[in-house]
Formats: structure tokens, C-alpha cells, sequence
């Protein structure tokens, strides 16, 4: 019954338009036959999907502050990154962008589970991980991202939930909120 | 400090190369000028934005399963909606989308707060909604939705967060959760 997500068994694919193939971002208008016939049109964003990481230092949440050009605003997030090594497993990109994005590596990576983040129109699925046991590692951070990072009390957790507007970083701040309280 | 989202001041738009217009979704590639200097290339998906809701009923969160193509799966969401309506408020489209896709009517809407799906990427913002105070109305659900309403308990609610995949619904729930552990 909480069935969270289930394979279209039959789904079949009727057409297939390119309109677009980007550097991060692809495009296709997609015509789709369903198990029970109907023919649906879908605008469909290719993406190779992401991470999420939920570093957790001495009793702080390390988030950055980066530039989002698409929606004008400098947004306060968890460090994340694409999967855009072909072949990486998820937990060695969140290795690799907790290293590049907040200068850390991380003893435990534990998995928070995923999520599509807009799975009407885009095939993004984000893992989501704990990092604790961090320890400082040489990094170059990559000067274009511009990412600055904010280290957060946790006993700030409820404020800085309230405050950010970044949804794979809400699910994860959120996620860690569940679990302190089942601790507490 | 605790700044969730900041604009941009002094960014500038270097150009705009229009590559797609759809029915749901605009692409755009975009150079922006930082107020650095520094000219930076970004692919941006227009949309118009989103509501998501959290209905609660009789100690029930109505959930609502559908096919999302884009995914290849029946995922389990919340009610949600396009801001398709030129100049309609957030709220209103959450009581119309609502009665469309549940068959309720909302006494009381209340603002969870918002956040941007993928702002690296996508311009959509949602607005999300705890709806309350619900009653039947006569609705005609549409066919291609194929919209199947869960009404799922309560009580079930941690399982219900652990099997969800769908970040808006994610989201609402763990916000509906957080509340509820503050007020045991």
C-alpha cells in the first residue's frame, strides 16, 4: 500500500523528439503509450541524476552559499553535486564533492535515501547522505562556483529549516531534524 | 546570517539564446555577468511555478498516486498543481487543484513556507499548503491524470516519509511531521 514508487509496467514509447542536448541539462518531447492505451506527450529534462550531503562537525551542519543565476538569489544549501562522473557510485561523488565543496572527507557516509526532484518533467534522482567522522582535506575550490561556506549551530536547526528555500537541502536538513529528535 | 535566499544585486545579463517554448516547460541558455564580472553560462528552465498540498483528514494525509512517464514509475505524492492560471494566487490554486485532484474543499490553507525544486536549473518555486477543515466537493477528475487518492494514517506517517520519493511530497510531509512532534 505505501508503495512509494512502482515501475509503469508496459509503458510503452511512441515517439521520441531531441530537442536539446546541453552541458548539464538535455531536452526531449517524448510521446508515451500507457499500459491502458492513452498516448500522453511529456516534455522531458534529461539529467544524470545527483547527491546531497548532510555534514554534520561539532554539533554544526556545514551548509554553503552559493550563486543560483537561474533564480537570481544567492541560496543558503547542503553541498551537493552531479553525478557527473559516468560510471562513480553515489557515495563516491558525495566523497568527492563534500572534498571540492566544504574541505572535508568524511569516516561515515551513511545513506538517507533518494528522491526525484521534479518527476513531472525532470529524470533527476538525488541520493541523500549523512557525513560525520569529517577531517580536514587539501581542496581547490573551484573559483566559478563561488561557494562559501556556513557552518550552522545545531541547535539552530529549526531557524535555519525555516529559512532555507532549497528543496534537496530542506529534505536533508529535515531528514536530520527527524532523526535528532528520535534520539532525543 | 541564517539568509536562506538573498538576490543577486548588480546581476547582469550578458545574453539569452531562447531554444525551446513548451507546454510546460521554456529553455533558455543564458550568460550572466556576476557582479564580480565574471560571465557565466547557464542552461534555465522556465516554468511558472507550483502548489503542493498537505491535506489532513479524520487523522488521514490524503496522498495521491499517478504515472509519471518522465520516471518510468507510479510515484505516491501529494496533491499538487501547476500556477497555470495567469495572475491566479498561490492559494487559489490550491483550493481549485485540490478539488480536482482529491475532491475536497479546504476551510482552512495554511502557508508551510516554499522552496525552488532545483534552482541550479529550474525556475519553478512551490508554494506549500496544510489544508485543513476539508469537505467533499463535486469534482470531475481528468481522465489523463489518472489520479488514484491514499488516504494514508497518520499514525503511519514515519513509513509513509521512509517510502515517499517525490521531493515536494517529501517536503510537505516532513514539515507535517515536525509539526506534529511539536505539538506531542
Amino acid at each position: 500500500m505505501l508503495d512509494g514508487g512502482r515501475p509503469i509496467a508496459g509503458l510503452g514509447v511512441e515517439g521520441a523528439e531531441q530537442v536539446y542536448r546541453g552541458e548539464v541539462v538535455d531536452l526531449d518531447v517524448m510521446r508515451y503509450r500507457r499500459p491502458g492505451g492513452l498516448v500522453v506527450r511529456r516534455e522531458v529534462i534529461g539529467h544524470p541524476g545527483a547527491v546531497v550531503m548532510v555534514p554534520v562537525e561539532d554539533e554544526h551542519v556545514l551548509m554553503v552559499r552559493q550563486p543560483r543565476e537561474a533564480v537570481g538569489e544567492y541560496l543558503l544549501e547542503l553541498p551537493a553535486g552531479k553525478l557527473d562522473v559516468p560510471g562513480e557510485p553515489p557515495v563516491e561523488c558525495a566523497r568527492r564533492e563534500l572534498a571540492e565543496e566544504v574541505g572535508r572527507s568524511a569516516g561515515a557516509l551513511e545513506d538517507l535515501g533518494g528522491f526525484y526532484t521534479a518527476p513531472a518533467i525532470l529524470e533527476e534522482y538525488i541520493h541523500c547522505f549523512l557525513a560525520t567522522d569529517l577531517a580536514p582535506v587539501a581542496h581547490e575550490p573551484i573559483p566559478e562556483e563561488e561557494i562559501e561556506v556556513v557552518p550552522v549551530p545545531l541547535r539552530d536547526l529549526g531557524a535555519l529549516i525555516d529559512e532555507v528555500r532549497d528543496a534537496k537541502s530542506l529534505i536533508g536538513l529535515l531528514r536530520l531534524d527527524r532523526r535528532l529528535r528520535a534520539r532525543a
